[in-house]
């Protein structure tokens, strides 16, 4: 029914993650109204991917091609002692935009989980260990997801790290702000106790 | 942060509709992950969509490029008396897919919608009414959403076709299949009492 350049769109489209067809349909449909900007716009983006983006061979953040390492980790200001362990690079930016942290980071490049296939040798772990004797680290701040994947890969690092005399710690967990407690979780409410702070 | 080519292209998926920048950075995630596959077809099909696809000048359906005409409209079998107005190329393609139709489609190419800045103009009315006294069109199915923009449109559709001697229909509303009476909205239940059919 539609034309083959059209499917061949919505097709591509579906790969994407968590686009079906109906979504991959609308993106299609709209690309092809407005063909000039978006779609131009996203053809050269998608050029320009492979040789404009690299991987900081220490902190496996993903970086510019003209870079050799990552603007953080080279950064004299940034405490190289303290390293915190993020899944992917979007974390970084995360946790970079709170300007609350003025350590570096570790990527692993996913967290353990076994329904995805994802098995601790997938993530960049042993050079995290190599890293932590190389550059005298001190502390260590897990800032994996507070989901089963993001607690099992913060057990496991925590295991690769016994022994070792630096501070393991992980992200707080407890209510967001924000949150009427009569609407907290069961989970988060009693992570929220476990934690609870002097003040 | 994040390398300008990264960026770059977070910019370009946002322009697809509903994307945020969330959404968009997880698919610029994936398509630098998986480049090789997802990226190219990507890459392919939108440097194909200009032409590949034309617009049928009788139905305004999409086509493929080789084509003169609708290959619906151009179908022997098709009864060219009916016409079933639509919104777009996908609202064909839904329609097609029940094998319940023998008709022909016109597309408008959008809905009345005074927010979107959509006016009658913009749509292919003034070509629909003379395709109803070109084709001696019998019945005008208006096959619009069921929505405020596809009742008003299939309205001012009417006002166009008054004091023509045509058979003028709208789809049926009222329960979908599927649905307890119990969860039905009152709008649609009131239709579903109005549009009652004996047995």
């Amino acid at each position: 029914m539609l034309p083959k350049a059209l499917t061949n769109l919505v097709d591509a489209l579906s790969q994407l993650p968590g686009v079906g067809p109906r979504t991959a349909e609308r993106y299609a449909y709209y690309l092809f109204k407005t063909q000039k900007k978006a779609a131009s716009d996203i053809v050269e983006a998608l050029s320009g991917l492979k040789e404009g983006i690299t991987v900081c061979p220490v902190t496996y953040e993903l970086i510019s091609s003209d870079r050799k390492l990552s603007p953080i980790y080279d950064d004299k200001n940034r405490d190289k002692t303290t390293v915190a362990i993020v899944e992917d690079m979007f974390d970084v930016v995360a946790l970079e935009q709170t300007k609350a942290y003025s350590g570096t980071y570790h990527v692993l490049g996913g967290l353990i989980s076994p329904i995805d296939n994802m098995t601790p040798e997938m993530l960049h772990i042993p050079e995290l260990v190599k890293r932590v004797i190389a550059d005298k680290v001190k502390e260590i701040i897990i800032a994996t997801n507070a989901t089963i994947e993001g607690e099992s890969t913060a057990h496991y690092i925590q295991k690769q790290l016994e022994g070792k005399k630096i501070k393991i710690t992980r992200l707080a967990q407890g209510l967001p702000i924000g949150l009427d407690i009569e609407y907290a979780d069961q989970i988060t409410l009693s992570r929220a106790l476990e934690g609870r702070r002097a003040v």
